[in-house]
């Protein structure tokens, strides 16, 4: 039987384990960091998770989706918050259809026990210095061994993340492509604690954007009556926020209706760190018998709520391949990298283009309208207009299709958006058949 | 007085080196392979170079011009070999226009002589495994050192070509850009040895080009009467190449006339390794004590044979920066960078369309017919239209004008060709007066 060793004890190298110890091969998981199980650990990254449509499936193929949904709180839409404190929904999808806030901490551990229940040998504090794609070995380091030492094994995946350390080693082979791509601007995250009896200081069905063009605020609500929050904004403007009264001063000419929710805002902002994004493409996935997977293979962006969920596709889809050809490593492995590396490159570019939209285009009258078009038309014509959001968020499509499709329905709108009087008759049977045509 | 390492005793880096002793500082140069100037050592690369007006300008600025005169033969223009061994000469420029090729060897070699009388420490055998930018200091292996050690320093410049040891150390630093991207096609060095008598078996005054589509065969004159030619081909062609018959057959159908020129045509290609090409972009070249030059700043792939000038103009622009703002490091460090990056990606962008050029549109008959209007249009009118492989070969304009400009020749040049009796009035004075008109 097949030894495959997996790096990165994460979201998605703990469910690939599952996955891996379902087909029936022997799994060791290597991660850098301690056990985040044990007390006392602090996790690595925290920004918010929204799990949707392809997470879910993904964990029901391992038979957790039950279980995650009872720490999973819907949002059905994005709360804008405007200057004023005013609050308007705008509707991720039709009515049922939501997001899911999840945290990754909770999640981790859970697919963590599960990887163990299946019978996976999970190792902690071992850093992988190393691999190499023909053998397959790999050298690490940990506390248990006084040199760096050899491990032997049949497989390796690369589950380690966006700055993993299996690709670094994949880097320095020939004709590797790759690219890291850092975004102008960082986040910090911060928080609103719940009230004194233990409720949510906002709506907790919703995720709350304070877009304000070049930079934003979020939140998103966890089980305990808290929101996480998450300011974007370019790291030069992070740079003149250098005192405790300058961050209340930003606070509160762009933010005034959080002030009261952020009792501890100054204390926050001071400690916590600035983070940098990354967009980290790369070719080939597999290279001998070595393959990455998730944010190894392609990190994102934050902004279209996708990462853990395309790693998490990754992750199903390499299963099923497993099943329809069972133990025909290269075969499945082909497949593998050729259907999911433009999927990949798709939501990667989606994900940059969403942040224009959450930070600036969701407070313009014509992007409004637009949606409430594209809402229609939905209605109307399901199988045919599938809004682009529904179609990542909502369905299982490829994200390269929705790509395609999503630049098709651009080019439609920005057609009709050009018709002087549209506000008045956009749900006019002759509008919507026009945009149809079109699309067609 | 400041310390100056300089990682790589490469072109750039003893070209650099020779620059910075000149300004006065007190210079080290760590290189990792052994010294090329010791009998029995083999070099690296040997891909043929073509020195053309920005090289020779920054060899002007260290006094070496004359030296490197003597050792490089001009070459007037391109020899395009069909199918059937018919030669015909595409002038590089006007007369008197050339493009100089150049042993890499013997140019570096005379470099390292030189940066030695100026003064600079050279080792030899050091190996830089990590930078620390902040510091600065650096963590070399040596054979004089039974363990890493640690080289303290004022300031780092990384020359260490397109696997550069100190950008790799950079690009784990946070929020550095980074992108490597390899080309489908891989080359092949052979060889077309002198006469017996010593004398060059092809015209010695010119590049010579067997474009063939997909792929070419070119060759250089060297000084003892050889050619260094370079079969680029796609890998996957290569692959099949795998029997010295193929290899054969292959030549046979493809360069008939190289044939009886290559008497150890089978043996060469068995011997010589298959080599791959990368395009590499980081961004930003400069960060605190460190900065890159030359190819670990942007690496080209060789087809605009600008791959050295392009590094020898960042030392010329650098040493110019140092003059005008006498050291006074973070100004010149910016302005570098900030003059250097738009150029460097414009020729990346032009060395990799100038492949196609090279391989395929040179045997395209509306392609010949352009270069020929374009060389009446540059006559009339020498200020206003400089065509792109003069204004990138034989000026010192920038490539990214360069770039911008020749875009706009398209531009002209496609709608001009569109008429249908262009052939027979090409040079007429209404078209080239349109020609003009358009552009303007």
């Amino acid at each position: 039987m097949k030894h495959i060793t997996v790096f990165g004890a994460g979201l998605v190298g703990s469910l690939l384990a599952i996955y891996l110890k379902q087909r029936g091969y022997r799994v060791t998981v290597c991660e850098r960091r301690a056990d985040p199980r044990r007390a006392g650990v602090v996790g690595g990254r925290s920004i918010n998770l929204a799990l949707s449509d392809r997470g879910w499936r993904a964990l029901e193929g391992v038979g957790m989706a039950e279980q995650i949904r009872e720490i999973a709180l819907p949002m059905r839409g994005r709360m804008i918050h405007d200057l004023d404190g005013r609050q308007a929904l705008q509707p991720y999808g039709t009515t049922g259809q939501c997001i899911y806030s999840v945290s990754r901490a909770l999640l981790n551990e859970k697919l963590l026990d599960l990887a163990e229940q299946e019978g996976a040998e999970l190792r902690f504090n071992e850093r992988c210095l190393d691999v190499n794609f023909e053998q397959p070995t790999a050298t690490l380091v940990s506390p248990g061994h006084p040199a760096a030492y050899t491990l032997e094994t049949d497989f390796i995946f690369g589950a380690d993340g966006a700055f993993s350390a299996v690709r670094s080693s994949l880097q320095k082979t020939d004709r590797f492509d790759y690219e890291q791509s850092y975004l102008a601007h960082g986040y910090k995250e911060l928080s609103i604690p719940p009230t004194a009896d233990g409720q949510w200081r906002l709506d907790n069905g919703a995720l709350h954007i304070w877009p304000r063009h070049s930079f934003m605020l979020i939140a998103l609500p966890n089980l305990d009556g808290s929101f996480t929050c998450t300011l974007f904004l370019p790291f030069d403007e992070f740079d003149k926020l250098d005192s405790p009264d300058r961050v209340a001063a930003f606070f509160q000419e762009h933010f005034p209706d959080v002030v009261p929710l952020m009792p501890d805002l100054q204390e926050e902002f001071v400690q916590n760190p600035t983070s940098s994004m990354v967009t980290v493409r790369c070719h080939p996935w597999v290279r001998g018998n070595v393959a990455l997977i998730g944010d190894a293979a392609h990190a994102l962006v934050p902004f279209y709520g996708q990462g853990m969920n395309a790693g998490f596709e990754d992750c199903r889809v390499l299963n099923e391949l497993m099943v329809a050809h069972p133990d025909d490593w290269p075969h499945f492995l082909e497949q593998y990298q050729r259907q999911r590396k433009p999927n990949a490159d798709a939501i990667a570019q989606l994900a940059l283009q969403n942040f224009v939209e959450m930070r600036d285009r969701v407070v313009d009258p014509q992007f409004q309208l637009r949606k409430k078009i594209e809402a229609q038309l939905h209605q109307q014509y399901p199988d045919e207009w599938v809004p682009l959001y529904t179609m990542v968020t909502f369905s299982h499509r490829p994200y390269a299709e929705a790509l395609r499709l999503g630049r098709k329905q651009d080019d439609v709108m920005k057609q009709l958006l050009r018709e002087p009087d549209l506000e008045a008759r956009w749900d006019h049977p002759e509008t919507l058949e026009k945009a149809m045509r079109l699309f067609r």
